[in-house]
């Protein structure tokens, strides 16, 4: 005969910690405990597997198992020396789901099961308490209610017509409420709570055509039905789906002695940490209600006390609490969560689970408890969530502060900033070379902005979404940014902006927090992250586990040296159109593109050429000794035009040149679908001179820097091939190009050619592009673009409805869709290694700063991710997790 | 030891013509012609096994071939009577490359080889014509000193102080002119010709600073070398990349006793078909002069005459040529190109080869050589080139017709148009209503534009290339369209356009050929395509044989018939958005689009309804048996609103909405990447209402024309899936709707959905896919744009350079990239049918009917491929060859 059902109490437990799979989290971390001899109410676990046989059978329970559960009943009747449905003596039960991992929502409670017009007799003898055991019988038959017969919520009809829907239970209670006068749950007497007993039952009778169930042991076969169903409802099985928990898992049903923490002042309840969830400090954490229940403390209701002071009231409880919670802490090496009940100076433990920290908080205790050999090194590294550390690389605005809230955005990019106010990107840079601190306020941004974007403290947009041009750069710049925030309105000439009755003059100082997408006027105080001590400690660890390097991608010394600072090992994508924008350089480059011939545009280029290398040398300095992939020019040239008639006739005016002339070149340059069209290596077979210009930069600084002494191995990366004989054709020049300066300095340095794979096309062809590339990086911003035939830009229409309706589970523009574009990669690297053994492969889409994205490049063995440098420590992180669970099952967390 | 030299001469050859890949094609038909006792002058044919060794022993002539060569020449000198070198009787030769697939441009030829100072002599004796002899001599270092010292063109500077190219024998030729007053080659007499040779000879010392060749050995062994290095020149390694020709194939070299049809009047020389290569009449067909060489035919310095006149001037040699012809034709059973010289009243045969043909002489001459027993039906299939039937599908200009050419543009889709002048859409549809033909000129179309341009006998744009839109369009439609016609200027408000001096009015006649690019004014002489006869007998045969079937892409019933006239079985594309432009549906369309909420845009959608209606019923009509693939709506909405300033204030006008609303509708529905946004079933999904009025009027259709006991199977189609989510969330809710209609009307059809598989993750999500979709079609177009990065619209600026510079080998719109579009297609497939295995899979895009496409659709296993409806005998045509070539090697013309 299979056994279903595992007893819990007085002597031990069927069931243990290890069980999970078949008790559920909660009936495992029951059964633990008791067998640690911690005080917990005796009860028993119906297994997983009953759950399963009952969907197997139809619906049916397995053989044996009503018997299982009735022997166990009488089992616990014995330990607890009362009986189910007994008129003096009555036992009273919870019943709970609790499955292998935890499913929050799903979670179905029925409290104070066995409770009828016969039993509360008994109970109300045995308390000489008529007013509480009527409290608990509205509350079992109000839960009962809800989770067996799924009574809820009811269309009603309001005075002035309108439709509402409301829980019956809730209106009947107002009712009565105003009936006896009463303001609270807690005012209502004895006889307004039966009133409300005698109500409930009729609801229950109109509803079910039936009465409320007397019998204890029907209630409870109704109740484990009510939990196994819950399995299988619509609710259920999307957030398996979601978070991929397999259908066959089923759910266990804990049934357990109900204490009390509501008996009077001898009474109580409780929630704790076993360290501090905010700091990580090793402290006890917690709070307590006298007289009370479980939901009090959690509900609000009453203030309740730190936890400290229940030494005060019972001295001897405390201690078995800090005993019981040290012995936890030290069973399960790690900080717990835990409830528990004081029944008339009796302590009950309920629960038991892995605590929910901060990140700072998880980073403190996962290095302590590693020093205080609790856990080892690993260990360590896996309990700090990647994605988490995000919180600790931002400066923060201060919770503690008095802030003015005068706009909300979508928090684009995180972190805090404060500025004064300015609407261009000439006046941000006019103010920020003054050393001003500034945040540029834009209707949008657009490449133009670029500048400005990089002199500001933050960026505030009124339209775009997280994925606009705003938000794209300033994640890449590790700037907060706030976008779409459409309550502002800017009135240029007034060079001010007003939300709502508020006016902010250009030169206000505002504070932006992009983590939750605030604006807030005036300075408001900030945290400064705190990146070393136990962070740094943590992060040296990850990288003595990981494989997978991790580089960044930076188009400025600053952002190098940021990223440097936060342990990249290289730049595995540095842009070079950004250094086109800036203020001087962008004439120059106009000047080419309004050129007839290739004659023009080298003479404009060559006005270029020394500016472009004195970016290079900047940026070698930085990432001495390391390699840095550089991509030749990518977007189309009228990227670099204006496109207002405004716009274009100030500028022929500017740069001396007819209005018509320059209205005609770009017209001549729009595009229908610019990111398929006129860019990327199509820019650079078209106009050699250009990439020639840039190759010939790019060697001039790495020959001066190897001239001194130093090493640095630029990677040159021509973007957007589509064939190997784009690739062929390229590099054919620019390998001469880079012989000849080198042959002109008298030096030699170290360098590759090679390629970005973001169209899908490179990926399938992979293995004769191969033949041609020393090394793929993945643009995988623009293969997702491509591989969904999505524009980013214009995704806004309908993505997040997608979201909403789980058509996509995830952002692909966020998490890596490795169903689609991860078989691409997956095509690429395999294709292109299996032509050339030694191929280096990393990918530079802001994907490579995501954690599961990251564990999927180190699977498919990358040699490294590249990322804005913000994320770096994320990816190292990521990377070290992905080294640390291999081999593992796909990870879905089990805590309950 | 091996064999290299194969000779052939009077009593045989050692060759055939089935030993191409060992001779050559020119080799292995002469060792043909041979052995068919038909007079070749003799000689021998070095293997393309020697060419081979000869580069793998780094450029030395295999053991022995050199020697095999000496014996070879001592017999052909036996056989011929005369010697090489000799003083009174020499022997001459040509050499001539010769590889198993034919490769012109890269073939050298050397006449006269053996000439010297010493054999000149002995043939002056022999000819009693010393300037005949000289003339020989001239052409000899001529064309030797080109093939075996590479000695061309050089560098000189004119008068003016340019710089120019020239050949230095033609300039000493030039000079030798002026000196002898001579206006012709054949005006120099002895004198000069003698002091010509002096100067070329002086020419050859000093550029190779040595004597040119004495010995006439030495003169062959330099041209046999020359001609295997020719193997490996840049031109002709490119030509064999370009159609993938085997690098080890080798060339052949052929030597070849001299014979000379400028000895007189009782020599001569020609070229002639055996049948009419123009209209495939059966008849004798070909030209010859009297006392010339072969080269003076071809280059058109005197007038050859027909070839029936050589009856009159040598009998007995005409019918000796009759008799060989007819031989030919029936031993190759092919129609013959063949060359023929006359020595003093004896026949020779230089070459046979398979004769080049119009598409109307090449359907004949194979209808007609089945019917005459020579060939079988599946032969005469193979014998027409499918793309070949284009020429024979659409009217075309009569080419005696007199014709005034205005201009010239791109050829963008075939065949001729005679309309008057119009300029707008209006214009086209009010004309083309009151029965006038009409050609509309626009700047360039847009989807606006599609009315007009289905009332248009031909369309002729301004800008625009050979994918712009009104190009694609009109191809779809198998209309004549000329675009990018730059010489033309629109004078919009004079209703008139100019082009140099002439201007044309609107309601003036032009002509259009889409297949030149020519505009013509007035009505200029067309012929109309006889598809009956010999054409409708091979359609027939090419049916019987072919497995995939061909359906159309056609949106209107007047498509659907041109469709099934040429044999289409089904729709394979039935786009319903061009449906929404019609002139009334517009505007509901419209007022659909800028309503705010669902209930407005239904009751928009309900005016469109039975419109939609009636055109399905039309086409269903047309279609009745087969079935017919509906797309349901697909483009972004704003292809649906005007875009300039002044067009919206005139809808705005018209439509009676403040332009400001519209201007806000029209803005907020602007998109960077249109062809990557919020289109096709982006759109269903976001606004069901419009799939659900499209499937509503489908089945209503449907269901009316089943219940008139007719049958038709729709098959709907959702674009642009990315994930299967999308195809499920859309399938269900369309479904509910079908059923519902099926059960108002009381009948149920047969029906299908399906997807749409256009975008890469489509393809590599197939078997998921699948799950959901009952077929597949393949939307190459999008494909192509997606896996390429590539907008179709934009690559004018390059593609061009790309394909010129071949770096892509054919234009991907055209031919199906099988390296990249091509593999995704076949994963596709895989996926899809590993799920569904009896899926139906289909193709939609252009390439459907272009034949290399067709064979690889037919390749992969689809069950069909849809195309234009011109387009449709081709596809027919093309998928039997498919079946014909099973199991063939990648198929290169083998002909000489």
């Amino acid at each position: 005969m299979k056994k279903y059902v595992y007893f819990f109490g007085p002597g031990g437990a069927e069931g243990m910690a290890g069980m999970k799979a078949l008790l559920g989290g909660k009936g495992a971390n029951i059964a633990e405990m008791t067998n640690l001899n911690i005080p917990v109410p005796p009860g028993f676990t119906i297994s997983t597997e009953a759950c399963n046989e009952y969907f197997k059978n139809n619906k049916k329970y397995p053989d044996d198992l009503w018997e299982e559960v009735e022997k166990n009943i009488t089992r616990l009747e014995d330990v607890m020396g009362i009986k189910f449905g007994s008129n003096s003596h009555p036992l009273l039960v919870s019943v709970r789901s609790g499955g292998r991992a935890s499913m929050p929502g799903m979670m179905d409670t029925v409290l104070n099961l066995g409770l009828n017009e016969n039993t509360i007799r008994g109970l109300i003898e045995k308390t000489r308490n008529e007013r509480f055991v009527y409290d608990a019988y509205r509350r079992f038959i109000t839960m009962f209610s809800g989770v067996v017969f799924g009574i809820k919520k009811k269309k009603r009809k309001t005075e002035d017509g309108q439709e509402i829907e409301i829980n019956q239970f809730e209106e009947i209670m107002d009712k009565i409420k105003n009936k006896y006068n009463a303001s609270l749950d807690t005012d209502l007497n004895v006889n307004a709570l039966k009133e409300l007993v005698e109500k409930y039952k009729l609801v229950v009778r109109k509803e079910t055509e039936k009465n409320f169930p007397e019998d204890p042991k029907e209630q409870l076969r109704m109740a484990i039905n009510a939990v196994f169903e819950s399995w299988n409802n619509q609710r259920a099985i999307t957030y398996r789906k979601l978070y991929g928990i397999p259908d066959n898992w089923g759910t266990a049903v804990n049934v357990q002695a109900m204490v009390f923490g509501n008996m009077g002042d001898t009474s109580g309840t409780g929630v704790a940490f076993t360290r501090d969830p905010a700091s990580g400090e090793k402290r006890f954490f917690g709070e307590f209600l006298l007289n009370a229940q479980g939901e009090d403390v959690v509900a609000g209701i009453r203030n309740p006390f730190p936890i400290e002071e229940l030494k005060n009231n019972m001295p001897e409880v405390y201690k078995s609490l800090v005993d019981i919670y040290q012995k936890l802490e030290t069973h399960y090496r790690d900080m717990q969560d835990i409830e528990f009940t004081i029944q008339d100076k009796k302590l009950y433990m309920l629960q038991t689970r892995t605590g929910k920290r901060t990140a700072a908080a998880a980073v403190r205790i996962a290095v302590e408890m590693v020093k205080e050999g609790l856990i080892d090194k690993k260990t360590a590294l896996l309990r700090v969530e990647p994605e988490q550390l995000d919180q600790l690389l931002h400066p923060t605005v201060d919770p503690k502060a008095k802030a003015e809230v005068i706009a909300k955005g979508l928090p684009a990019s995180p972190g805090a900033g404060i500025g004064k106010v300015v609407f261009t990107t000439e006046a941000a840079q006019e103010m920020a070379s003054k050393g001003e601190k500034v945040i540029l306020v834009r209707q949008e941004t657009s490449p133009e902005d670029i500048a400005g974007m990089n002199m500001s403290q933050g960026i505030l947009t009124v339209t775009g979404g997280m994925t606009s041009h705003a938000a794209v750069v300033a994640r890449g710049m590790g700037k907060c940014c706030i976008a779409g925030c459409k309550e502002i309105i800017i009135e240029e000439v007034k060079r001010q902006f007003r939300v709502n009755n508020t006016i902010i003059k250009e030169g206000d100082w505002i504070t932006l927090d992009g983590s939750t997408g605030m604006v807030m006027k005036d300075k408001v105080k900030l945290i400064q992250p705190e990146l070393s001590g136990n962070f740094a400690e943590l992060m040296q660890w990850a990288d003595e586990v990981r494989r997978l390097k991790v580089r960044t991608n930076a188009d400025t010394p600053h952002d190098a040296q940021v990223a440097r600072d936060f342990g990249a090992e290289g730049i595995g994508l540095c842009r070079t159109e950004h250094m086109f924008f800036e203020a001087k350089r962008i004439d120059a480059v106009r000047e080419m593109i309004l050129s007839d011939t290739e004659e023009e545009r080298r003479r404009a280029l060559s006005k270029i050429l020394p500016m472009q290398r004195g970016d290079f040398k900047e940026i070698f300095k930085v990432m001495e000794g390391y390699p840095v992939t550089i991509r030749l020019l990518d977007p189309p040239l009228h990227e670099f035009l204006p496109h207002t008639d405004e716009d274009i006739e100030a500028l022929a005016k500017e740069m001396n040149v007819p209005v018509n002339r320059l209205k005609e070149k770009a017209n001549s340059l729009k595009e229908f679908n610019p990111m398929l069209g006129h860019r990327g290596c199509r820019l650079g077979i078209t106009y050699p001179e250009i990439y020639e210009m840039q190759v010939q930069s790019i060697f001039e600084a790495a020959c001066e820097f190897a001239k001194k002494g130093k090493s640095i191995e630029p990677e040159v990366m021509i973007p957007l091939i589509v064939d190997v004989n784009e690739l062929r054709y390229t590099k054919e020049r620019l390998t001469k190009v880079a012989n000849d300066v080198m042959e002109r300095m008298g030096v030699r340095v170290k360098y590759m050619f090679g390629t970005m794979i973001e169209l899908p096309r490179a990926a399938i062809t992979a293995d004769k592009i191969a033949a041609e590339a020393e090394f793929f990086s993945f643009g995988t911003n623009d293969l997702t673009q491509t591989t969904f035939g999505l524009s980013r830009d214009d995704a806004g229409n309908f993505l997040p409805f997608y979201l909403e309706k789980k058509i996509f589970p995830k952002d692909p523009f966020v998490v890596i869709d490795q169903d689609g574009v991860g078989e691409l990669i997956k095509m690429g690297v395999e294709k292109g290694r299996a032509v050339r053994t030694n191929l280096k492969v990393g990918i530079c889409g802001e994907h490579g700063g995501e954690p599961s994205s990251v564990a999927f490049c180190h699977k498919i063995g990358l040699n490294y991710v590249s990322c804005s440098p913000f994320r770096v420590p994320i990816a190292r992180l990521a990377a070290a997790h992905a080294v640390l669970k291999e081999g593992m099952a796909d990870t879905i967390s089990t805590t309950a």
